[in-house]
């Protein structure tokens, strides 16, 4: 069942129960309490979610979604829109960045084209899943990126892709992404949901320079009006000024609640979805990781509003995913901590004493 | 050879070549140019650092040292005295986050007895290296810490121990510590080799109230005082105001610059050697690496005074090499894309257009 509204549905409220029996044993542990910081937290957050108060892990995928935009025409990408495809092919042929650390961190990588300008799926690559809700969006300089009926469909596909993540036996998600231009994209959805301007949000991208960083600021502040009408609901946000993977990845975050396997969320791109996916879910937050601040654009400032705290911050903007999977490797090693540390009483250490 | 003033010598310059040539790769990855961020900045310093534009990589050792402080005394610690031992006994034995750590990311652990108060190496503790320079220091409220002759023994075994571990063929060392107290002995080596004050940077340690805290200050305040006259040079603030493990992990700091191996110095306590070691050896911090800003008291204003940027920001206050090891972890996840990954040319994916 890959259906929104059911999916909607699904989702229940954080376990609070496996919460504080996750905080009791992280207290019993070796170590002052609390001196594990920010990972204990993570820890809370992760029995919260799964609601296992064991905190188990089951393994972690990589969900990559990749796809062509319309917006590209308005030379807003340093790089040519060839490369969406060229980087399919190495993101699934093991040459990537994130195909390296999905190898390292053995997390399975799913790659899905969720539209390609160029359609390869009739002499399939190895290693894609074919999702394609099109040849690439339109330009939503000029009108609605996709269909209502499109931004649906690309939601539903990302459902189905956490739905069979999970059914694997995997506790942990990583959404990542990569379609020239998508910054754009990603820059409009951000101004519509956190309110900020596309001056704060517009960064470089692949590499602009700074005429081609104004010319892209121009580009959203026209788009932003033109689609003026349609900027409130998530779905229609997706619809307005989206990206065919940027809505398949907010269908995995929404997935991800329901079946209770915490998605962590990439940087600019990934972050974007999220928001789109709060519009649908409101709370929605409090099942998702963000991995990282990235250098991107009002990265930084988006979280902030959106009052979320990001776990790295290595100054990285290089997308795919790259920035979850060494989040999730970080969550895993605070799990393996709170599953194989002694205790005070099984290694005989002494309490505090003032 | 594990003397001091030989091994001063044997540091030779950053390799300018071999950080040209790891930069040079880094361009040539199908990645947007800098877009790993800090990733790419640490292997083009591990690059220089090891004088090998491949940036090959051995392995990692965690070295963590263990010691007593006699200011334990003065009532600075929420946890008692026997703690240390205690606590040498569970990383050692496999218990304690470190040893968790150590084991998931197969780094090799040299547990190292620097000077217990109590002496277990008529019987000794399976897994712990001892290298005692005294059953804990003195109590520097009092007088000086340590003798300069123990001072000199302290950070020669920590030469040694670097000497060791660059035999077994590791290209990187994590350096951590345990000892009840010496996040006081750390706080006046900091105070006198930044130039900040007690109140600025004291913390809680292992959980101290707001009490306590005020009276490791006024102890603090009341010691760098009474030492005024002894805190100018390396050795001498090490003896005055120092701890045996501090003065051994700045022996680890000298030693990796002469060796060619980075070390990658964990938070407060392991700051405070970094700091003495800088002293002995101006330029050190060229040759380290600051694995994370931790919550302990004014780590984060040290380490903008020191003018250094750390790996991690989680708020761990942990020790024992917590911080140095996922530090680690990360700059092997940042070799491992520098090797593996794609070159444009390579993959076919075409470059920048604008």
């Amino acid at each position: 069942m890959s259906n929104l509204e059911d999916t909607l549905r699904a989702i229940a409220p954080l376990d609070d129960r496996a919460a504080r029996s996750a905080v009791a044993r992280l207290d019993s542990l070796t170590k002052p309490p609390g001196s594990l910081g920010q990972l204990e937290e993570i820890v809370r957050r992760y029995a919260a979610i799964r609601g296992d108060g064991a905190a188990r892990f089951g393994g972690g995928a990589l969900a990559v979604f990749v796809a062509d935009h319309g917006i590209a025409d308005e030379g807003v990408s340093a790089f040519p829109q060839a490369v969406t495809l060229e980087m399919l092919r190495n993101i699934a042929g093991g040459g990537a960045a994130i195909s390296v650390l999905a190898r390292r961190f053995r997390y399975r990588l799913v790659v899905v084209d969720s539209g390609v300008k160029t359609d390869t799926s009739a002499a399939p690559l190895a290693g894609v899943t074919y999702r394609r809700i099109g040849a690439g969006t339109a330009n939503f300089a000029h009108r609605e990126a996709m269909s209502g009926a499109q931004a649906r469909l690309a939601l539903e596909a990302g459902i189905e892709i956490a739905r069979e993540i999970a059914a694997s036996g995997a506790t942990l998600i990583g959404i990542g992404e990569m379609g020239i231009a998508n910054s754009t994209s990603a820059a409009a959805i951000l101004c519509a949901t956190t309110g900020l301007a596309p001056a704060e949000l517009a960064g470089r991208g692949t590499g602009l320079d700074d005429a081609g960083v104004r010319r892209k600021i121009a580009v959203l502040e026209r788009a932003l009006e033109r689609h003026r009408g349609s900027l409130t609901g998530g779905e229609s946000i997706l619809a307005a000024v989206g990206g065919f993977e940027i809505a398949a990845m907010a269908g995995v975050c929404i997935a991800g609640a329901a079946l209770r396997i915490p998605v962590v969320v990439d940087g600019f791109i990934a972050t974007a979805a999220a928001a789109a996916a709060e519009r649908i879910y409101p709370g929605l937050f409090d099942y998702l990781f963000f991995a990282h601040r990235s250098a991107e654009g009002g990265h930084a400032r988006a979280l902030e509003r959106m009052r979320v705290r990001p776990i790295l911050d290595l100054g990285m903007r290089l997308g795919e995913g790259t920035g979850a999977a060494l989040a999730m490797n970080l969550l895993e090693a605070a799990l393996e901590m709170f599953h194989s540390m002694a205790t005070f009483q099984s290694a005989g250490v002494s309490g505090k004493v003032r």
